[in-house]
């Protein structure tokens, strides 16, 4: 999994010294070494964080579940995920989810700074928790709402709302939180069996409002060699500390690379939460160019010419070396990628995939989401007015009978169409690439660029030194003579070794990564 | 136009009377009269102005074009109308658009609050719009747009932007401006041959940013009766000032009712600006409850169940009684009524209303956005199941060849059933109901509630003053008695004159309203 861990340790140990003749040296020893630090530290960490940021309806869940052909992360449009998610890699019989609360001091501090703006007096802090407070506050948020006229009808009500959730899933989880650390418990030990329960768990509001982070445990090639790939809430979620967590996130120096997914494919411009992003993670010396920027939801310009022309237009003037920006459709390329595994037995899925969401009221039943976009895709994107598919969409049948009709006529090639149209394997190619290919030789390069500077100013006082000491009175020759000798030794010792490192290891991460990409691709 | 308002002066003068008989008595001249003078000042007010107010991507303009059935706002989805927008009652000869300029001391202020935040230094205010100074400024822009990436990578870019607009925007209009007035033209001044041509130079962003006020003068029932329609930027616009128009608008006492133009059919919740404009709405007392909620891009939730029951559990739990509650889609209740003048001879509308919009690159024609919306109505809004429609869209055919062919078959009857599932008409008849029929009743209603007190503390006051004269020596008998008439008789003629008036006015509003609303619908 990290073939390259022991070579990590020789490089550090010869970053330490070059920084160790550097500090003995008092002219050089105010130089600034946080960014070779930075360098060092990412060259040679087993851990490569990748962050999906955007808005909570840009629909990074969703992108995320594309990526990795599962779902993963529950994505409802218009919920929002609450809570930070880690996606690690694990071996195929080694999956695993582990679910991490917030402490009883921490859920203590978000029940002040709740109660405060609401005007629910709470006397002692230590005292918050308790079951008569609780329920006091509880009549007190359940009187705000009434009082405004339901849970979203205004600002007030949203926050009481808010710490309802709050108080709710601290009697419901009670038994698991610790009073300062962070708890953490395993599906197992929470009785989960599968992966989808306990997201089904996580995702209930009050749940969610207690959890701090859902680390999940998968096996994806894209996640060997310690990618993790991070889910935040959105930059624009509804809840403070919701929204608070993806600027530490984007300012966090553990944070690696962050894939940027950005609504403007159906909002036609970027909006200030957008542009704030991209601000901060300029800031952020960790990431450096390591930005993918995904226009997600590309469908929508399928069929709006207005909002193809602005999104071109936005991509053309603001990105313009576009070698990082990919245009996707999470939703088609996930469901697309599910139901090549459907036939006509389960009605292509409309009775496995999707039975929970055909479930109508009154016997009729439901239209998925993917099966309206499905159609559409069909009669209105004129991604088909040119191939061999005849596709037609019957506005006499119902959503549901159209799909079953069609795939039923066009099968598979049909569904690698639509994947092909989605720009997801386009994007997941690009990002595999990068973690397999680019990502190692990129971050010794940045070191090797990094400790250029310094290498050249060792080697400037030294000479200085050498000079100087060639200057000096002949009685002392032989001392002199012995000194540099020693100086000049050490110094070339350090740069043959640091250049034969670097050398061995970009050579060895290529040819790993190219049998790894061999393997993965089965070429 | 105005039959009331002799009426209305009469009853002016018969308020004035019992507010002076109130001041004329030490006991009850504190009382606070602002509530009667308002209600008073609105029930006779010639003008009733309707605002409509919403997020900036909600369709407010194009609403306002299918209640009126014509295009007169441009309104392009994604483009935030810029400048406030009214729409008055005209004869059908005499329609007319007229522009109103920011003064130049209004464009100073606002480049002066541009230049603070970006850095740039203006040592004098008098001398910003000087010709050099612009330059200098404009120079400035483009170098912060340059080093950001782009005008809008970043909230410092779109802010270059916006300034870089309005000295735009004041170059080319400087010999229209007024130093301290607002100046105002009309389209002929201006040489505009059309409604059109003055909206489409209008919405041009150097324009837009240095008008005050768009007043447009067309004829339609539903602005007779002195009713004005105002259109705002969106309460999310992305100027800071665009957005304090609409907080401005919504708590000025002017405001008679509110169109609340919500985005939850698409969003799946209210965003934080629609709850702040709820509260706002609740806080100005020249309202009450004259709101319109209209949920608009309804169509959004025929593709989407999700959508659809959130909409739904939205309406039923925070709109409970429901009256004045609409689901309309704009986009398809406009054009629908727009496409029934066209026929096969202009492709319905490709050829004609739609000319500009086909023209795409590259020798291939573009989709109309109403093409697209019409196209998957047909396939897939399930509103054509059960009806006589049957319908095919085929995937093989561009959406234009559908479009043309779908109502080479089906016509008119289709066009009709579209605009019956837009919900527009719905909305249409409602409100001009409820302005034809209920507005000038209830706003006497209101009145007369409010005056109901103050007449009741001038009966008690004067007959305490009865028992008190009455309590006094016998030898002024004759002066009491003679006094006590006079005060008995005033009360009681005022009284009478305003009873009466109530009726006849209530009486002469309805049968008018019901001759109109005849003519208007043809019955």
């Amino acid at each position: 999994m990290l073939p390259s861990q022991p070579q990590c340790a020789l490089l550090s140990t010869q970053v330490s010294q070059l920084l160790e003749l550097l500090g003995q040296e008092p002219s050089l020893r105010q130089q600034d070494t946080t960014a070779i630090e930075t360098s060092l530290k990412k060259a040679i960490s087993p851990k490569f964080e990748i962050v999906f940021a955007g808005a909570f309806s840009a629909g990074k869940s969703m992108l995320i579940n594309a990526l990795l052909e599962r779902e993963l992360l529950y994505s409802a449009e218009g919920h929002a995920t609450g809570t930070e998610c880690h996606i690690e890699y694990a071996e195929p019989n080694q999956e695993r989810v582990i679910l991490a609360y917030l402490s009883e001091r921490e859920i203590q501090e978000q029940v002040m700074a709740l109660c405060q703006p609401l005007g629910l007096n709470v006397l002692e802090n230590s005292h918050i928790l308790q079951s008569e407070t609780i329920e006091m506050l509880q009549k007190g948020c359940r009187g705000i709402i009434e009082a405004e006229g339901g849970p979203s009808k205004s600002e007030r009500a949203k926050q009481a709302q808010a710490l309802l959730l709050l108080l709710q899933g601290y009697k419901d989880n009670q038994n698991r939180l610790h009073p300062v650390n962070n708890a953490t418990f395993s599906m197992e030990q929470l009785n989960f069996s599968n992966l989808i329960e306990a997201a089904s768990y996580a995702r209930r509001g009050s749940n969610s409002a207690v959890l701090k982070r859902l680390e999940y445990y998968c096996y994806h090639p894209l996640l060997q060699d310690g990618n993790i790939l991070v889910d935040l809430p959105g930059i624009d979620a509804p809840v403070k500390r919701d929204a608070e967590l993806n600027v530490r996130k984007i300012q966090d120096p553990e944070t690696s690379a962050v894939v940027c997914v950005l609504k403007p494919a159906s909002a036609g411009d970027m909006s200030q939460e957008e542009t704030e992003l991209l601000d901060r993670i300029r800031l952020n010396p960790g990431i450096r160019d390591r930005v993918f920027y995904v226009f997600n939801r590309i469908d929508e310009t399928w069929y709006n010419a207005q909002l193809r022309q602005r999104l071109d237009n936005l991509i053309q003037t603001q990105f313009r070396d576009g070698s990082r920006v990919y245009k996707t459709s999470g939703l088609l390329g996930f469901y697309g990628s599910q139901i090549k595994k459907t036939s006509s037995r389960d009605r292509f899925g409309l009775d496995s995939i999707f039975a929970e969401s055909v479930k109508g009221l009154g016997g009729e039943e439901d239209t998925p989401q993917f099966v309206s976009e499905f159609n559409n895709y069909c009669a209105n994107s004129r991604k088909l007015t040119r191939t061999q598919f005849k596709v037609s969409v019957n506005g006499y049948e119902t959503p549901n009978e159209n799909y079953v009709r069609i795939l039923g006529d066009w099968g598979e090639s049909l569904i690698e169409q639509l994947i092909a149209d989605s720009g997801i394997e386009e994007f997941r190619s690009a990002i595999t690439r990068y973690l397999t290919e680019e990502k190692r030789p990129q971050l010794f390069a940045n070191l090797a660029d990094d400790l250029q500077s310094l290498c050249i100013n060792l080697q400037k006082t030294f000479l200085t030194q050498y000079r100087e000491l060639a200057s000096q009175p002949r009685e002392v020759e032989a001392m002199k003579a012995q000194e540099l000798a020693r100086l000049n030794q050490e110094l070339q010792e350090i740069g043959a070794h640091f250049r034969q490192h670097i050398e061995t290891e970009v050579n060895e991460i290529v040819t790993n990564a190219i049998a790894s990409l061999r393997k993965t691709f089965g070429s």
